[in-house]
């Protein structure tokens, strides 16, 4: 953690390299006490410095860049304003923070983002004093600002002001809401800047953001004297129209004007985002005057400042390293396709072959895959938005009335639909196909995005069918099967990134429920692997073999139902069992054991071992150093085995 | 199911005997069919009997009383209007439901409401085709209605229209409000009722509930002649009122009105939801005229017509059997404090102990146990409404701010907040207090609101301990422990219903963390149970030492960390170990599989079995037959010991 307090002794301002942008006033502020002492001008070219070093450190660490650069005026007057960490700036998935870390003092760490040991690519609180709530999934914000506000006015030390930073994407997640309700009931201070760049990831597409659109449409609303004049032309004309603008003036009167208004927040705005006076003026009005919540309805341009940003903001969500001249993201080396790319194409493949098959995402068309969908069948794909809630419930109503629905959500942001889950399909043994990409370690993303605990959480479920894909080939297997199954929902996970090479089948073939697969057979040791470590369990029987062990390799495929005769084989068959899966514990492993111990195969012993994620989280690196630090390599693998087996593989390998 | 259409055999109605009100019209119509037959006036009289009828039947089998006799008429007029179950109507929460199902060819077991085997207190889709979606958990329906919806728009047979109904209460929850976004922007015909009584279970607590107060003291706005009447009044006066006006007149007419308009429905109302005429007017002309979502704003009166509920709104939410005249409810014997009880009083005292203590609710003060907590620091307790999430997430900011919050959600309802659960608290490793009441299984509510899932859910997160409580004394304890516990988050759960009648200590002493305790010792066989089945352990404890094979009973009190000490020594002394609990597969007994495997305790043998929930969903009953079903009673825990012992219960019992 960085001192509460800035620390006397500062760290050296990052020296400009050649390849540096020349930043003379940025290089005079290290910590926000530093943007005190500065003019509005001065703030005004300070934030433009801010934006070049914002460009520069991430196109030698990628990442997210379009979000950063929308609020690069805004995270310079929020600091210039209020006094953090004293005032807790809370910023709403946190994806947007890279100009803040580079006023809170880590400017000298900035090109270490998202690396292995670097900085976090999100705001979190074990990095900085300064990062008072951390994010990376959306709309926490209000709720834990709130928090910190009725701390406060409960006597906690530390907290002064809070100030949540949400996008308009964001505010249209259900728990945005209902922190938003809570939060105008309460009355308590507490300022929420709504970041409206009508772009969360995908483009919005929800009646919020076409209502927001109306309001800026209508201009500035906090001028009241130009409101003033502005209203006269509004009276009633001619009769019905008339009557249907008086209507529409009786319910502005006594419902108190915009939706915020409405939920009992005052509402300044809209504004520009990117006018650094007129930010400044508000934000020291809002702070001088506010005696309740009040949002600041601030309007922004994704990726501002940088053409290629700017002209592809979808594209410059998240990028690669680039070029920042021209812009040019550098490629990877040619691969397999992604299982994301797969999932999509397999997907549509269905779909073609059955209209009852529809797709459904929250806000991830293009992470998800279901933008090829889209593509091919527009009326049949469903973005419904930052609201994985309702796209459970939505697809549970889908197949409630005779559709197959696939639902297909990241494995972390299910979990912000379990209860629908829980609740509105498995309950009512509704076919929902839930597709979940990004299961296990994802890499740069970190630890808030790893999809390490949906096996525990779904096969815990009666009625359903969980399935992990080994490679792209079982993948489409899996959504045939999926599109073939009735009977109850269903659930696929695959891992983020690039399959393994493997030819896909051209007609992907269901597979049978609760079947296993072998794949190589042996008598020491059984590997029972479900998902993507199955080339590591190959790798491990290798090294097995090579010492005389040999060993049956088999991939579960399907987590629930178990394949129970597969099991008890594999149990009674081999003098020790290792099962391998890319999820935490109370999952796949734990429901073999659960099966074993009650069919008695226990009872004489065996030598079982479940290797599973960690029981802590993994900070962000490359997947491959992940998966080293989890245990769940060929070379741990071969290490349970042989430890299972009593097996010294120190002292085996010199007597060798 | 019933069949799709009605039967065109129907049941013999209802005789009315001496206890029964007489019910003329009813008894002509125990299909929805039958209604279209009959005048507006017949309706009206109908819509009497259905109540007479509702309380009658109520009064008998106990269950949610309010809320039904409030849609009464509503009832009424949707099934007179609409016409299922072709026209999909879909009740949120359903526990209003129970005049639906008179109204649907279910009055003849409506007796039998909330008992084994009879009719479940909620809609239930097993049950009759006119509950399209099941319910039991809030602010569904929308997102099953746009499902539909959709799919009907995509060609998918026997869907017609689509209705949902939801309470002001349920409006306020997160999900509701994706679900209107989402609605508004496709545009699809739906219609949205907005029963709107000022209640959930715990009045209301939001903003949204205030503007709602205000839209209908503002008197209807469907009539617009009256409307553009009364706009002149509210031309601009004194100057800078004047200009307020203005803005919020500006504002009004740029914006569209409410707030349900701002998201893209029509808006109708507020109507008289007890005023048949206007009912059917109403929806007559809304369902001749719809052609994209209308939300139809209906105010009604939770209890309306029964006196003891109308003056008592929150009593009779949820009743006992009682006698109709008086309104008096059955008694139970005089029994052990409840659970819930003891934790209102548990964490009140610890509050006076600790000014940083505080309790969030989400709309269930009483439910929790924080309405005891609010009488003593009203400052102190937070309900925040139908609203899982933000509860969660706003416990977690308290907590990032010093504070020590207990948030008191359900088992059940906790898995609306599961992402916040891992994202927020868990990854931050936050020391939030999670009070777990309705863990296991519930009686009366049934399937979904059974507390099966949270072991699994939560023991597979790093940071999280969890406990469960044996009796109200270990409760008592178990909160003084996690009101001690600022090194991460924390979950008690515990039963409903009454403790088993212990004394509590005056000044309960925070558990060591991790560590179980032993009841009595043997050697034969180790019970070691989490949870509230304790006592049927010793009582199986005493019929296997009946047998001759003695017990060892222990309490692990921890799901996580697990007693690796004690799990060891169990293990290792006896021959046979069986881990009971009532929570589904993936939970407490999975856990100590895992780490008997990773300690090569397993490798030469043991009998271990793992007791938890079946995998499948159980209806209502008594929790003792439930249990029953569920294979966790004295008797089975014995027959599993002896079964693993390899002793044939039956061929002992014979020879004995």
């Amino acid at each position: 953690m960085t001192p509460l307090r800035p620390n006397p002794a500062r760290p050296t301002p990052a020296r400009p390299n050649s390849d540096r942008p020349t930043t003379p006033h940025l290089d005079r502020a290290p910590w926000p006490a530093d943007l005190k002492a500065l003019s509005d001008a001065e703030l005004a070219r300070l934030a433009g410095e801010l934006r070049e070093e914002t460009i520069s450190a991430v196109s030698v660490t990628g990442g997210h860049l379009g979000s950063g650069l929308g609020v690069v005026e805004l995270s310079v007057a929020l600091h210039a304003v209020f006094d953090a960490p004293r005032d807790k700036i809370i910023w709403d998935v946190g994806h947007q923070c890279y100009p803040h870390k580079i006023l809170t003092g880590r400017r000298g760490r900035i090109r270490t983002l998202r690396q292995g040991g670097g900085l976090s690519g999100f705001t979190k609180r074990a990095e900085s004093d300064y990062d008072p709530f951390g994010a990376a999934h959306s709309s926490t914000s209000i709720s834990a600002g709130l928090g910190f506000a009725a701390a406060r006015d409960l006597g906690a030390p530390g907290v002064g002001d809070v100030v949540a930073v949400i996008g308009d994407g964001a505010m249209s997640a259900g728990m945005a809401w209902e922190a938003m309700n809570n939060a105008g009931a309460l009355g308590k201070r507490l300022f929420v800047i709504l970041n409206d760049n009508e772009m969360s990831i995908s483009p919005p597409v929800g009646a919020l953001s076409e209502y927001l659109s109306r309001i800026y449409a209508n201009g500035p609303l906090h001028d009241l004297k130009a409101l003033a004049e502005g209203a006269a032309a509004l009276l009633p004309g001619p009769a019905r129209e008339g009557a249907r603008r008086a209507r529409d003036l009786v319910r502005g009167a006594a419902l108190g004007g915009t939706l915020f208004e409405a939920l009992g927040f005052s509402y300044v705005g809209p504004i520009d985002g990117h006018d650094m006076g007129q930010l400044l003026r508000v934000m020291r009005a809002a702070r001088a005057r506010a005696d309740g919540p009040v949002l600041i309805h601030c309007l922004t341009v994704k990726g501002k400042g940088y053409a290629p940003a700017e002209s592809s903001a979808d594209k410059y969500h998240g990028v690669a390293k680039f070029d920042v001249v021209s812009g040019e993201q550098a490629k990877g080396k040619p691969a397999a396709p992604s299982y994301t790319a797969v999932f999509g194409e397999q997907l549509t493949r269905a779909a073609a072959l059955d209209p009852r098959v529809v797709g459904i995402t929250a806000a991830m068309a293009e992470g998800s895959g279901i933008s090829k969908l889209k593509a091919r069948f527009p009326e049949r794909a469903f973005d419904v938005g930052i609201a994985e809630q309702h796209a459970v419930t939505f697809a549970a109503g889908l197949a409630a009335a005779g559709m197959r629905p696939f639902c297909a959500i990241y494995s972390t942001f299910l979990q912000r639909a379990y209860d629908q889950v829980v609740h509105d399909v498995a309950l009512q043994n509704l076919p929902v196909r839930f597709a979940l990409d990004r299961a296990g370690l994802v890499g740069a993303d970190g630890a808030t995005h790893a999809g390490a605990f949906d096996l525990a959480y779904l096969c815990t479920l009666p009625n359903f069918t969980v399935m992990a894909a080994a490679d792209e080939a079982e993948l489409a297997r899996m959504v045939a099967t999926a599109a073939a199954h009735d009977a109850g929902p269903i659930a696929l996970r695959y891992p983020r990134g690039n399959g393994t090479g493997v030819a896909i089948p051209e007609a992907p073939q269901p597979l049978e429920i609760g079947r296993g697969r072998v794949l190589r057979e042996g008598s020491a040791v059984a590997l029972l692997s479900l998902g993507g470590r199955l080339e590591e369990c190959l790798a491990a029987a290798e090294a097995l073999e090579a010492r005389g062990l040999t060993c049956t390799v088999a991939d579960a495929r399907f987590a629930k139902p178990l394949d129970r005769g597969l099991i008890l084989r594999l149990a009674r068959g081999h003098a020790a069992l290792i099962t391998v899966e890319e999820g935490a514990a109370g999952g796949f492993g734990a429901h073999v054991l659960q099966l074993l111990a009650a069919e008695g195969a226990l009872d004489r012993g065996l030598r079982i071992r479940t290797l599973t994620l960690p029981d802590r989280f993994i900070d962000q690196d490359t997947p491959e150093r992940m998966y080293a630090e989890a245990g769940l390599t060929a070379a741990d693998i071969t290490a349970a085995a042989l430890a299972a087996l009593g097996v010294d593989a120190a002292t085996e390998a010199a007597t060798a």
